[in-house]
């Protein structure tokens, strides 16, 4: 059976991403969570100790796979999609194949500034944090403005009702942006708005979003914000 | 013909992988140069003009395979690697793939304290540079100490004289990375300066060398530590 380690699922955006995929496509799997602490990320933090157990980097999300460890939210889509064939977790057609693993390559490794300023928190309303972000922080409205732009190029081409038709490893990526759109009234297009409410109400989706709101923790380094829940 | 935008070979990391990893596979392409400016990345530069034309996200490097861009340098990888199965570029057993997979991704959103404190500059020694970068910045150490860690592993574990073996994506991608070590002179053991040596001597990596020391651009953008080549 697959081991799939996680964060807390309020505020993991990284470990949203392949757990969403295994679930929404089926795929079973024992999750196993390590919490975040007070202060995570130190060597010697309970989190960072466990997570080390398991894999080198000390990251989470970490795919374990009898005994073998897969770790890096696309490395692990790449393993999950080359094992389950025939669960086409990657477009089919060369092109978009091509096409999604380049927004998620571009996912992966950009929008620093809408990730810096809106972080996860899935159970939080952060409207009003994210008036203020919109409006002094230009670098996060172009990060908007880039994911508007991809998105509604997507889901035309492929026309919807996710962004390469059906389900696909670019939306299990694109999900915790989703979260960070929404809790934060960033403003986008009506379209982008169904999208959002689209894959809110994908099952894997919405089991994710359900467990993160019955999670009771409160971790002051992902609370910039918030001083309680 | 594959096209590849690049930008400035003395300076651009990014698109050192694709090219070294074309030119070291065999797989003939025609090289687009796009030169970093002396403000490379507004939005109305020459540079990001140039390469906007070409890919929405407005970043080097881009393949363009008969007029389809595929942009980010990991999912140009995966293109190439699926493009052309008989060149094996990644390796072939699917733990070792699926490992290679982990540490290029690893790469790709990480070691931020080593990009950042030490961009890549391959025609200048900056050794004086690194003793003090090495001496105050102890996240460059940990991310040296990673990098050194995982190497060390792989070479163990799959005999060398690369990181899987033969050259596959990864020593294209880490190809960079030994650039910095080298030319911050970063203290790394005896067996990593060896690896180093012999990524620079594959005829893909050296050829690349070869170019960014023959060129004379100047980017103050990115030359943080001199004042004229
Ligand atoms: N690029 C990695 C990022 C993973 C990541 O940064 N995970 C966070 C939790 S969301 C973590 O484990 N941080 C611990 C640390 O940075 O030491 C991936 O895609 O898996
Ligand atoms: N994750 C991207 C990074 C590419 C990147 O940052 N390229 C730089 C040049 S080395 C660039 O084009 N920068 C322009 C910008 O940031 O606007 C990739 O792997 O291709």
């Amino acid at each position: 059976m697959l081991k799939l380690y996680i964060a807390n699922k309020n505020y993991s955006s990284w470990s949203m991403r392949p757990w969403v995929l295994l679930k929404q496509a089926g795929i079973p799997f024992e999750e196993v969570m390590v919490r975040f602490g007070a202060d995570p990320f130190t060597a010697t933090s309970s989190f960072k100790q466990a997570v080390l157990a398991v894999s080198p980097g000390g990251r989470v999300p970490v795919l374990v796979d009898d005994g073998f460890a897969v770790w890096d939210t696309l490395a692990i889509a790449e393993y999950v999609a080359e094992k389950f064939p025939a669960k086409q977790l990657w477009p089919q057609d060369v092109q978009a194949r091509a096409r999604a693993r380049s927004v998620c390559a571009e996912m992966h490794s950009g929008f620093g500034a809408l990730r810096s300023a809106c972080p996860m928190n899935i159970e939080a309303d952060l409207s009003q944090t994210g008036t203020i972000v919109w409006r002094d922080q230009p670098a996060v409205r172009s990060d908007v403005q880039r994911i508007v732009t991809m998105w509604t190029e997507l889901l035309a081409q492929h026309k919807g009702p996710l962004l390469f038709g059906g389900f696909s490893i670019a939306d299990a990526y694109f999900a915790p942006v989703c979260m960070r759109l929404k809790n934060y009234g960033l403003p986008v297009p009506a379209p982008i708005t169904d999208y959002i409410g689209r894959v809110c109400a994908l099952p894997g989706v919405k089991a994710w979003m359900d467990e993160a709101l019955a999670e009771k923790d409160f971790v002051v380094a992902d609370e910039p914000y918030r001083v309680a829940r």
